[in-house]
């Protein structure tokens, strides 16, 4: 037997998540391999603003919580997944994990990493990184010169997109929530930045671009995408991809319909996953590598030690804590 | 001088359109004709709930009503538009107008019509009829024995979009305002129909489709948009074309945000204005005209009689007083 350490989600949220809604708990893992299994021990675990998505029906008091984690094999019955093998595995909060038959297709190939810190492949080589790829390229389609518009914009996803754009050759404008993270986005190449917290939404939106927006990255939701879709061009398109503003709202939050502004200038929305683009990953990966190698893109991720530190990591997320993806290494 | 009578709006709606809203004046139409000018004389004029468009800055007080007329040329100095030809004219609640050559984009070719009656070049061969043809086939895209659902699907517009869908091996889910409607709409081959004043809206979508909708096609708005997203299937398609039920509103209707379905459901919304297909009417027509010679697409207008009617048959159009296309003859 192993023992796996396990945090579980011990109540629903209400409201923001806390430190007591989590719990760490034991579990026994069998080291008595059957064929085709394979024992993994996390090296990093990803924490995301989804994990909170209980109207998704993804979490249930008592689970595990839910998450990406990088991972070693430590003993193996699986000649695809030897021993000193890293994987990608969807198992949630979790340090050790029996993979059987039925949890493989929660395994991951890894990128092509080069000498790129192993981490990356849960952000700008993994999800968030084909977030913002797909995000904006699929669902937004930027064209040359054109002004792009992406909120949350130091956060795991933000910034990628805002680099995409750039090297797209689109006009970026970028806001987030703090002047240190402002000053970074400046740094990477946003055209223009905003704190959010210290402006008039509207009127900051006019002044970063007078003309108005061609596309729009969504991170946040709620009342800034109301205000948003006001400032967009005719044929805009939107890609609704978070709306973390509202992850912690007892209520849907009310307001103006959209509908207005969508009709009077042909606007798109569109909601996406990331995993309805999962058969072209290893495509988005490869360029997004190429890209970091060439210096186009520059990547940053927020480190916190210790998986005792999972809940304030996450809960973290909602209050802006990390600059650049979040992750927790063993 | 020829006197041509014009419709003018005597001052901005105020809620619901009405009578005194209008005014009809006549106006002095030159004769004296320069080269390449053409006088027209009104045979049809369509009515359509845009008009009402006060938001888009289409109207402005003392300014003629807009919209599109079937016209005849009476007198002529142009060899593309002889004496006895029938244009279609964006010209206004007008009888009789001077084309000049800054007119001349107003002045579409006709479809072609074989045995049709000309005037359903104001609607299933023209503006309404290739809403229905675009908006569906080209936001929606609807594949075979997908469910669709259409709103004001006794209207202009819906009355096409669920027979297209029809065709293209659809179920069509299509709800309207009177019984007598809705008994049309099953005579069509709508699969399940409704009268919305009967139900409770989330019932009855539910009732007519268990499983949800893959395309919605909305003429309707406001808060019937917000409950139809609740019923959507993953990767839904919602085709804005027209939010009839919140012209008249003198504030935009409030509710819950339409996001949180979005995301989880990973919709589309696309709003769209038929003129943005202007290129490809010339096709969809010719599809259209076929369909209808096929018996494979039913017609129908409600025809007022009498240039004196207009506003009555445009106040009517809130009131769900027409079925299919709504059309004013001279």
């Amino acid at each position: 037997m192993v023992k796996s350490k396990v945090w579980i989600l011990k109540k629903m949220f209400e409201g923001n998540a806390k430190a007591s809604d989590f719990e760490l708990e034991e579990e026994d893992v069998s080291d008595n391999l059957k064929d085709g299994e394979f024992l993994i021990e996390a090296l990093h675990w990803s924490v995301d603003p989804y994990m909170r998505s209980v109207d998704t029906g993804l979490l249930v008091p008592r689970n595990c919580m839910p998450g990406e984690q990088l991972s070693k094999v430590i003993a193996s019955k699986n000649s695809s997944h030897p021993v000193g093998n890293v994987v990608r595995a969807f198992v949630g909060w979790r340090s050790h994990t029996l993979i059987t038959n039925v949890q493989l297709q929660g395994i991951g190939q890894m990128p092509e990493m080069g000498d790129l810190p192993l981490s990356l492949a849960l952000g700008i080589l993994g999800m968030t990184g084909m977030t913002a790829y797909f995000g904006l390229l699929e669902i937004c389609q930027p064209k040359e010169s054109e002004t792009v518009l992406v909120n949350g914009a130091a956060g795991a996803t933000g910034y990628i997109v805002g680099q995409i754009a750039k090297i797209k050759g689109c006009k970026v404008v970028g806001c987030a929530g703090t002047d240190a993270k402002c000053k970074w986005l400046k740094e990477l190449g946003f055209d223009e930045v905003f704190n959010y917290k210290k402006v008039d939404l509207s009127e900051a939106l006019k002044a970063a671009a007078p003309d108005g927006f061609d596309c729009f990255f969504d991170n946040i939701g709620g009342e800034f995408t109301a205000t948003a879709l006001k400032h967009m061009k005719q044929y805009g398109r939107v890609a609704l991809c978070g709306h973390i503003s509202t992850y912690s709202d007892q209520e849907p939050p009310k307001g103006e319909y959209p509908f207005y502004n969508m009709l009077s200038k042909q606007l798109k929305i569109q909601a996406f996953n990331v995993m309805q683009f999962m058969s072209r990953w290893a495509e988005g990966e490869k360029v997004m590598a190429e890209w970091i190698k060439e210096g186009k893109i520059k990547y940053r991720e927020s480190i916190t030690k210790g998986f005792q530190n999972m809940p304030s990591a996450f809960i973290g997320l909602f209050d802006g804590a990390n600059t650049g993806k979040a992750i927790v290494s063993a």
